[in-house]
């Protein structure tokens, strides 16, 4: 049911894509590891999946310019505020990120604002290029003018999953990265439930008035609303938009991107993205010493099943990246033929 | 059951008491504004209930100092690291966000790392210090050593109740703050209802093996744990954890402060802050005008039950504090008799 495929050919395949679309083969290169992150890590909701469903019709459509620059509008040093013009998202955020961790080195803290961006793919993957520098790094993006969620007692959606990703060093370990949807789920769970034909449990979904809907497929069919992060007001569905909110005011209200609740365009155009980043070693020292004692007592915790051991956002991710480089990263077959008709060097190399 | 107190008498009682106990006059109106927050936006779990319970106690035992002030450890600029020595939280904290503010005012971005803080209020109180300034401001606090809630799946606490908050301007209406606690309620939540006799909803309290545990006496019995934001696994309670973690990286980690899983004393000393700044003018024009539109968007939302519209956070709050600085503010009787016993001011100007 799987092929196998190893991790430098997935990249040079998924780059040479990238590339033959007029991305400039450098950024190809940045865009494809953040689109291969996902399956490198087992996030496949976010991963080549999204290749030809998402990111090539954007280049199709002409909603992405491949060889769009960053236009930077505003440099205050610690602060850029630029316009992404429709660049590829898997890069823009990517660079976004490095950009942050450049000021960072200077200032302490690098704050990039960007407007203008496409789907950004995994946005833990961008925060953890901080980590890279020995930095904290943080990402949040909405979904431009995308509606999917409702507030709490609201009929009218208004926000899309609104992601947020925090990327920090944890000694030798692998990094903590938390990435997330401030959603209870991102869509691409339901309807990986919806093509299984898998309930799904009370809390991800509900019907206008709000009674729970197992149904995965409901949601498509226009009979039920994805709920926030909490999913009941009992349990924090009131937090989950607000976080929601959070990441609406951080990326697309500061950078001036399309806002999902006062948008005509109803679509995810005119992204908005923060990247930030912290360099903690200007700031004191001993940090890295700290980081790896936070993370080694989190590892340490008792577990309530000796099958399954604590750990923290991004161990698992790491383990299961570490693997899959050295043994290749596992593709349902469905999806390798899909890659192979856009791709045929990847069943040349196989 | 309740006395109403005038707003201004409330604060100068409040500052008054601070001020007896060594605060210089000017920080103990900053920290007599922070703790009436509480009761002023309805958030009486964090406002002057903890009073003789929390902050007068923190005096006598010398685990507060009154007359500590921030020794700046590292100035970069755009970014500042301090030893807040143990001075009061309800002060260091809006100081903090003051210090933020200004440098984000020549930087677009300023960032506060505090470590050795005390308990600083409401977050959000100090997060909306910002606003003053036109700026969005974020503020995360861990709880020092103090240990309250599991990883998911674990045995051993490991982290307070970590709040979030984020506040920003929102036109002619009311901020936007998001204030709140990683777990999926502050702990005073489930002690107030244990006080009325009342049950909780299942996902708050679980016993060692998961299950739902519904009377709050439970948690100070030692028989059940606070769960985090969330609840269940099924409506994200891993995020709820990573947002704790989160919160732990950007407040103690960064500064140096105690770290939950990894610290001897298991209490709520040397607690680490984090105070962000974001200048939206400098970054570009035309940011009032965009805030003006989201917020006024949401509370056009079309509501599910057309006597609860629908708002953002902050927008109920402001709307209940706008009351009380006109009308005055209600205590409940045992609140203000126990106030009038420490401040006989109080009981003077009634």
């Amino acid at each position: 049911m799987t092929v196998v495929v190893p991790y430098p050919t997935l990249l040079s395949t998924v780059a040479g894509v990238f590339a033959e679309r007029g991305v400039p083969p450098d950024r190809a290169e940045v865009a494809a590891e953040a689109l291969c992150h996902g399956d490198l890590t087992g996030v496949t909701s976010h991963g080549l999946v999204n290749l030809t469903r998402l990111y090539l019709p954007l280049f199709d459509s002409g909603r992405t310019d491949p060889a769009a620059d960053l236009a930077v509008t505003r440099d205050l040093g610690a602060c850029l505020h630029a316009d992404a013009g429709r660049a590829l998202g898997l890069w823009s955020a990517s660079h976004a990120m490095d950009l942050a961790a450049a000021r960072a080195a200077r200032h302490g803290v690098g704050l990039v604002s960007l407007r203008g961006a496409t789907h950004i793919g995994c946005a833990g993957h961008h925060a953890a290029r901080a980590v890279r520098h020995g930095m904290i790094g943080l990402v949040a993006s909405n979904c431009g003018g995308q509606r999917i969620a409702r507030p709490p007692g609201g009929l009218r959606a208004v926000l899309g999953t609104n992601p947020l990703a925090l990327a920090c060093p944890a000694g030798d370990r692998h990094p903590f990265v938390l990435d997330m949807s401030t959603t209870v789920v991102p869509t691409g769970r339901v309807r990986a439930a919806a093509r299984a034909g898998q309930e799904i449990p009370p809390g991800w979904l509900a019907s206008d008035d709000g009674t729970p809907v197992t149904d995965p497929a409901a949601f498509d069919r226009g009979e039920a609303h994805l709920l926030w992060l909490g999913g009941y007001p009992e349990t924090g569905a009131y937090k989950g938009f607000g976080l929601g909110l959070l990441v609406e005011v951080l990326s697309a209200l500061l950078s001036g991107a399309a806002l999902g609740p006062a948008s005509d365009s109803g679509v995810d155009d005119d992204i908005g993205v923060l990247a930030l980043a912290v360099a903690p070693d200007l700031l004191r020292p001993g940090f890295a010493d700290d980081a790896d004692r936070l993370f080694a007592a989190l590892l340490d915790c008792p577990p309530v099943d000796e099958g399954r051991p604590v750990s923290y956002p991004g161990w698992p991710e790491g383990e299961r990246a570490q693997r899959r480089r050295v043994h290749g990263v596992p593709l349902r077959r469905e999806l390798y033929e899909e890659l192979s008709v856009v791709a045929p060097a990847l069943r040349a190399a196989g």
